[in-house]
């Protein structure tokens, strides 16, 4: 079949719309139309070039949501009509990784999608003229049309809005499930999140669910201030406008009358700079504080701090995609949604044609969006 | 009174015999007469002037087990002629680390014993001149009577030899204890331990104990393998005889027919040296891995990583006193060894009188001794 898509064709160019062909599922395989997806910075990262592991020409997108078109064979969990969110971490329940009970990170095709391509080993896009088009992270949600593996798709409630929840095929899932999953934040803990970008609303709002009492946002624009206040922060902090360190700043905002040490018992890095990284583990309070990784790091770029700061009894912990089993997980979290236990329409600023797309990566260079949305 | 002591009169230089003046046991004091005390390379650290929080002159040692001589006004859980063993960590129950129940850091004293004084902000070890010696760690056991507050004293079995249940007040806490207490290392878990020394052979048997699987010692030096195989290690590998490096060496080790990621469970650093810190961590399990810092490396030195590797789930973290809480756990480990649990007399490989204690050190540094303990 054809299908309409926005081709990344080279790193720093923007995306060309174009009509792709795009081959049958074959063996446990799935063919889904996408309704709407979201514009992550991840497929910015990418884009760029910045990604050492970017593959051109290449249909990008991993957060979004559709209807189950048609299915390969020995496909079973899956069948025509359902409503389905693809996931770029996938959960097969049968390798080392999901059978361990301890990870996430699901190893079943983790070779083959980091190539580009299906478990086979070959790709079901290509341009017209026959080149090959790489798949993109398991989803290439920029495309009318997607094939997926099977054990790569959650399927969710019809009832739910594809424009909403397939935000919740990434940045939704990784704030709340680096709150829930990874931290496993407790009631009245405190916590920082640094960089208030959609991840760091949505881990603002994953601390908000767990009972966090003191949830400080750091950005270092002013702006974002009422935007965490809405999801539940409860100070403000902008590095620009303190005298001294943003690391001193939190520890003495989290001293009590009883602890006179302070620091912050979790902290999370929404940011991708590898200096915050530093400054996100350092402010969490001695003997026990947690700092988790969630942002994405240039290329080649280390974090560093001095063991001492580990032997005093801090923990360095990152998380992918929220540390959550898809499959598992992410039809609860579309509950939560259709519940009102989490919010997800505010951060959603923009809705876009595919034809816009490109429209989607300017607003989020220049911090105009939180979330821009193509719909099909 | 008067007792005698091996004096740090200053830095890089070898310790002095000498009589020194002891006062009295102040509110919440206690006087002890030392027995015996193990010598560790934290001293040697602080003797050598590496240590940059170093203080002369001062009397060294932390691994002293002795008598209570008398004690001072308010002093309720210890009476004359009880055995103890200092602890460098206090555990006051009271302070805001104690009462977390999530750390054993206890920071009731922390900022005196930093000074090197009392809790009161003085010294009770003078030169016969009066010039002040400082106590070091809150212990001071290089010196035949101590005084230390009480709620840095373990009150411990009185059938215990004294000569081997001090290496309890250190080493075999911090292995035993970075296993039990801070990794939690479970039944059939691969484990990778880097340096041979005391302490990595605590680590060893602290991964026996624990049930581990697979015990992998890492040391550069050859004569290493018996000793680690004594205490219960599976293998072994000295980086210097194989090619590639030594995270892949691991990795290759640990893989399984069923599991062809590889990677250790959990890895432990015992060297102190901030480049083996990360190959201790990127060598454990993608998804799970732990790595836990207990050397203590040189001031000023950073560990660092790509943050890729926490966010595909390494944990980093770091290790103090084992996390063991000193007054509750240190008795329990005396336990273990009175019923032959644990094993110590092999690790003491030398005893000698205080007046050869800077042949101590130099056996040290030429990797004779694995722990020499001066006995008064």
């Amino acid at each position: 079949m054809r299908t309409r898509a926005a081709v990344a064709v080279a790193a720093g160019q923007p995306l060309v719309i174009m009509e792709v062909n795009l081959a049958d599922p074959k063996e446990g395989e799935v063919l889904v139309e996408i309704k709407a997806t979201g514009i992550c910075h991840t497929d910015e990262f990418t884009l760029s070039g910045a990604d050492p592991e970017g593959l051109f020409p290449a249909i990008l997108g991993h957060e979004g949501a559709g209807v189950v078109i048609a299915v390969g064979p020995g496909v079973k969990s899956l069948k025509v009509g359902d409503h389905v969110i693809p996931l770029y971490t996938p959960e097969c329940r049968e390798c080392p990784s999901c059978l361990s009970r301890k990870t996430n990170l699901c190893t079943a095709i983790r070779s083959t999608q980091g190539q580009g391509l299906m478990p086979d080993g070959t790709s079901r896009f290509s341009m017209l003229d026959g080149t090959p088009i790489h798949h993109y992270m398991g989803c290439s949600t920029f495309a009318n049309h997607t094939v997926v593996p099977e054990i790569a798709l959650a399927k969710v409630r019809k009832d739910a809005p594809f424009d909403k929840i397939c935000y919740i095929g990434c940045g939704v899932t990784t704030g709340i499930g680096a709150v829930l999953n990874t931290a496993k934040v407790e009631h009245d803990a405190t916590a920082v999140v640094f960089g208030l970008g959609g991840i760091g609303l949505n881990v603002i709002q994953g601390l908000k669910m767990a009972g966090a009492r003191m949830i400080i946002g750091v950005d270092l624009n002013n702006d974002k201030k009422a935007w965490g206040e809405k999801f539940g922060m409860t100070h403000f902090v902008n590095p620009k406008e303190i005298e001294g360190s943003v690391v001193q700043a939190i520890v003495d905002l989290t001293k009590t009358p009883f602890d006179k040490i302070g620091g912050a018992d979790y902290s999370f890095d929404c940011t991708g700079n590898v200096k915050v990284m530093r400054d996100a583990l350092e402010c969490t309070h001695r003997g026990w504080g947690q700092s988790i990784i969630i942002g994405v790091a240039p290329a080649g770029a280390v974090i560093e701090t001095r063991p001492f700061q580990l032997v005093t009894g801090r923990v360095w912990k990152g998380t992918a995609f929220g540390g959550a089993r898809g499959r598992t997980d992410v039809p609860t979290i579309v509950d939560w949604y259709m519940d009102g236990k989490i919010e997800i329409d505010s951060l959603i600023t923009h809705i876009l044609p595919l034809e816009d797309i490109n429209k989607g990566f300017d607003l989020m260079h220049s911090g105009t969006s939180i979330r821009s949305v193509v719909v099909f």
